[in-house]
């Protein structure tokens, strides 16, 4: 039996909501699981890259025992007491890696509920949500790419991870500008200070409460305020290039409600009330362009479902 | 002409949402405000104790041009260039001093308004909540004393402060603990550091987010979550002798959502869903009798409208 599991690309962080808010878009990616019989150590791993030129440092992806994909697998393995034997994995890539936009988290949960159906569903999803974000360090991005739309999740210390779905005002729109560079999350995750100054703490506090606030009564003007951070983004800027001069040159551009770094960076989430959207593209491309780097726009909707099985 | 304004008590911080998050309470300070000629200074300023045994530190209080209300209203005069000149000021106090319940914002707020009104109403309710957070120093007790019912705010980097009022759960009951002794909000801030751990600062900004959302949906396991903090109570503790024990010792008592300081401390409030009255009280007491501390309770409504006129 072989299940395959379709599971979107997500954007985490959003300004405030650090290592907590989380929305999914629809790009995704696709991971097969097969237990069948294998020659060699008993496990293959095939990666297949949808989008070439986009993805080229994926041929640095371990497909051995060291694959996050396969790591996660082992470790629903061993929740029912089991260790993987002949196991056959196929991940079918169309989301941009190290780009920000959660392709480790889509493989990651997409591997874990293709192996659950696999096995009978030993695990719910709670113990699925636990596991996937045991791999990936924390579970803003695995909470949108599990169940869609736009979430918070927190990442308790009994192992839970609790989140809710909050609800997305369809006025807003979302336009994802990659730049045609990867930043290593890790790297990116380097530059962030062990200590923050309190002001700073409670700015961004309020922030995310401004941004539930927001979601429930789509106050434009209230979003505004909620998408701004002093905890990473300020860090960060010296990776992207380029961040500081879109950010302000959008500042006063007719539509824009506020521009921010997807996940780690290095590519960059504009949501914007519908209007405006060549002026912005060109204020992105010209900017960008100056630093000579090259960009792709993805104009989409917020994606709402989240992970589903495929035939 | 006299304005005389009666304005509620406020709990702010709540756990999670420190320096932003608030309360009011039925329970109220009344302050006055007369333009009449007067001897001496011009100023005159009486402080009349409805409660003399609980305010015994009143005595303390600036009953000349240090005192808040005069140096809130003096601003509001500087706001339209002119300077108070023959002016009375009666403060009637409900509200128990330096325990944590708001209330010098509840006389900065009252005498603004009062004085506003005597002015002819120069200064809008934005400018009055700007004056009101410039000397209170933070937002988080003045806008649920102007405005009542559940609040977030922050003083934004323009002098500004943002506020929305938030639906509250009316399932949701609140104890006040208020222990006989005073604690000087200025000590309870000197015990905050002024950087923290960046783990710390995530922890509180996700539970403001679930805050919200819990607020929104009813959710009690959600807001039992939400009232945990990790960036004031920690520091606080030491000043609140009994603290520690009393949030442990309620931690799986039936009906108990949460337990959490009032503002700066020293009263504690207790929110839970209805049941569990009596076996909370005697929690409280037993746990403040070993230190040698008595305990006034009152077990309150949320008071919903704010600051109110009256004749």
């Amino acid at each position: 039996m072989k299940v395959s599991v379709k599971t979107p690309a997500t954007i985490a962080n959003l300004g405030s909501g650090f290592d907590s808010f989380g929305l999914a878009l629809p790009l995704y990616n696709i991971v097969s699981v097969e237990e069948t019989v294998l020659p060699g150590s008993g496990i293959e791993i095939n990666i297949i890259n949808e989008k070439n030129n986009e993805n080229s440092s994926l041929v640095n992806v371990p497909t051995d025992k060291n694959n996050i994909v396969y790591k996660a697998i082992e470790l629903l393995y061993n929740f029912i007491g089991q260790v993987p034997n002949e196991l056959k994995i196929t991940i079918k890539t169309e989301i941009p890696i190290s780009r920000g936009l959660g392709s480790s988290a889509s493989v990651i949960v997409g591997g874990l509920i293709a192996a659950n159906e696999l096995l009978g569903h030993p695990a719910d999803k709670k113990v699925l949500m636990s596991i996937a974000t045991e791999i990936e360090g924390h579970p803003d991005n695995i909470t949108p790419a599990f169940v869609g739309g736009m979430t918070f999740s927190s990442w308790e210390e009994d192992g839970s991870v609790i989140y809710r779905k909050l609800p997305w005002n369809d006025d807003w729109k979302l336009m994802v500008c990659i730049p045609d560079y990867e930043l290593n999350t890790d790297i990116s995750r380097s530059v962030l200070p062990k200590e923050v100054p309190m002001k700073d703490a409670i700015y961004n506090l309020k922030r995310t409460a401004m941004f539930v606030d927001a979601l429930y009564t789509k106050d434009e003007e209230l979003l505004k305020l909620a998408l701004k951070d002093k905890l990473h983004q300020p860090y960060r800027e010296k990776l992207v290039p380029g961040l500081v001069d879109i950010t302000n040159n959008l500042k006063h551009t007719n539509g824009v409600i506020g521009t921010v770094l997807c996940g780690a960076g290095p590519s960059i989430l504009i949501i914007y009330n519908g209007i405006g959207v060549s002026e912005i593209k060109e204020i992105v491309s010209n900017t960008w362009n100056y630093f000579n780097v090259k960009t792709n726009f993805l104009n989409l909707p917020i994606e709402k479902e989240g992970a589903i099985k495929i035939f």
